[in-house]
């Protein structure tokens, strides 16, 4: 491992212990102001299907992203832990018996096998709403416009234009007998998955109050990064077995599955993979702040070279 | 009917119209910047969800009060549009098979009988999101710190410590087979129902910019509305037929649902009721605006004497 990896993981596991810790402390049982209490068994299961688990890429973005301008504060954390409900709410939801019926993530119970599948509909309910309280309140940032901004970033990308709308091509993919297109598969995953995780991106240049330029830079460093994630994925679910991967590894195929793997064969997705990564880190190579950069450049490999 | 009643009626109608044609305009297939595409059949099942039907209470609500201020113009009408996704999107998780299993809803199909589960899922994940979206964005207001305000406001009353928590408190009150103690059953009520109506006159009061003390007699009101709209279904319920309510009536009882006519009898619970509908009409004897409250006033006899 390179030092810039070590860093990388260094910090990825910083922000993930941060991150567990505030989602705790948000998801604590003292109702706030305008709540009247919080029901024991759905804050459970809301506590299950979000502490205890995940790299938490999408904190580690809004974080780091917010360190260039040196915004990495309490706010950012809890815009880092917003993006992390809804990352978390679609889990739960995508696992539902109705979606992909998966009994298992991160090897743990999923939370309607945990809890029951009300108590899950209701907890994925919650985390999603939770997300815009946490983000639309004082304590996220003094400036009503930049919660404001925060609150439609995150919408918007979550929503039935972005990762709403990829899962239901995403199903309806599935279901269909037809091979996928590259095209269409592209734009599914840059709905899905991508979305998010660009997201996670701005809402750091926006705690940082980044111009314009930084701005645009971010955002080509998101979507590619977003894209190799996903490709990442694919490769990953035809190669990973059940073990290393806490899910029934290699079901992708077996589905009819929308993949870039299945639509540009295995070798073609492996460069493309790579393409994105390289074009992720050379977004950032003309970003004013440079100096804190590399560690989000490590990201971009990180992403399109995990083996988990 | 009195002509009190009657301008009631004829305002509540052409709310109801008015936020039919923002609805549909709101839910439309163009992407707006940020979006990827909104799929066919996942819009369809939205607009499915929230048009062509209800009385549209909430949004009413909101209009009627921000219209004490003058305030009722696009903006607010995009307010209640947003309290009135909320609305839609909890009726479709709550028909859901693994939640109240209902098939009919305002005598049509549900939203999963008439698509499927997981269409149904997201499509409420896709409502709940958008009204965030909706209000977070600068159409609604110019000032961000209204806009912050309503999400604020929103999730708070929709969340886990409000309308989510409610409704889980409601299916744990059903499991049971011990009596209801009638304290719980309004604290329990007060947050499935009453939150959202509640947060659909503050949200009046908001865009409205009232001052501190109309807030407060504002605020006074909508819980008591709240709190009698819920016992006067509850009363509905015992006393109405299958075709009158669209959906299967005398069910609560069949189902040791926690209802305030369980826990305090009938006569008690009219008596409350009528109460409680007084209690909303005297909060805004003393609001300054008197001239247009009146129409509100009506909304509260409404809420309580209501046949469907």
């Amino acid at each position: 491992m390179t030092a810039g990896a070590a860093e990388f993981h260094q910090r990825l596991k910083a922000v993930a212990d941060d991150v567990e810790t505030a989602l705790s402390a948000l998801l604590g049982s003292a109702p706030l102001p305008g709540e009247t209490l919080r029901p024991a068994r759905l804050l459970n299961a809301v506590r299950y299907s979000s502490l205890g688990g995940g790299k938490r890429l999408r904190p580690f973005l809004t974080m780091e992203t917010a360190r260039l301008f040196g915004a990495d504060g309490e706010g950012a954390l809890r815009a880092a832990c917003a993006i992390e409900m809804i990352h978390c709410y679609s889990l739960v939801h995508d696992d539902l018996p109705a979606l992909d019926d998966d009994d298992l993530r991160r090897g743990r119970p999923t939370t309607h096998k945990a809890y029951d599948e009300a108590t899950a509909v209701l907890a994925g309910d919650a985390l999603l709403t939770y997300a815009f309280d946490v983000l639309a309140d004082a304590k996220t940032d003094p400036d009503p416009a930049v919660r404001a901004e925060l609150v439609l970033g995150l919408a918007r990308a979550a929503g039935f234009g972005g990762m709403i709308g990829g899962q239901v091509l995403d199903l309806e993919a599935e279901q269909s007998t037809a091979p996928h297109e590259a095209e269409a598969v592209i734009r599914l995953q840059s709905m899905k998955t991508g979305a998010l995780l660009h997201v996670a991106v701005m809402a750091g240049a926006v705690m940082g109050r980044a111009t314009l330029a930084a701005r645009e830079a971010l955002s080509t460093y998101g979507a590619a990064l977003g894209a190799a994630f996903q490709v990442a994925d694919d490769i990953l679910d035809v190669e990973a077995d059940e073990v290393a991967l806490g899910k029934r590894a290699g079901k992708d195929a077996g589905r009819n599955k929308a993949t870039l793997v299945a639509a540009l064969g295995l070798e073609a997705a492996r460069e493309r993979r790579d393409r994105l990564a390289a074009e992720a880190v050379a977004a950032l190579d003309r970003f004013p702040q440079g100096a804190d950069a590399h560690v989000l450049k490590e990201a971009a490999r990180f992403a399109a070279s995990r083996t988990s």
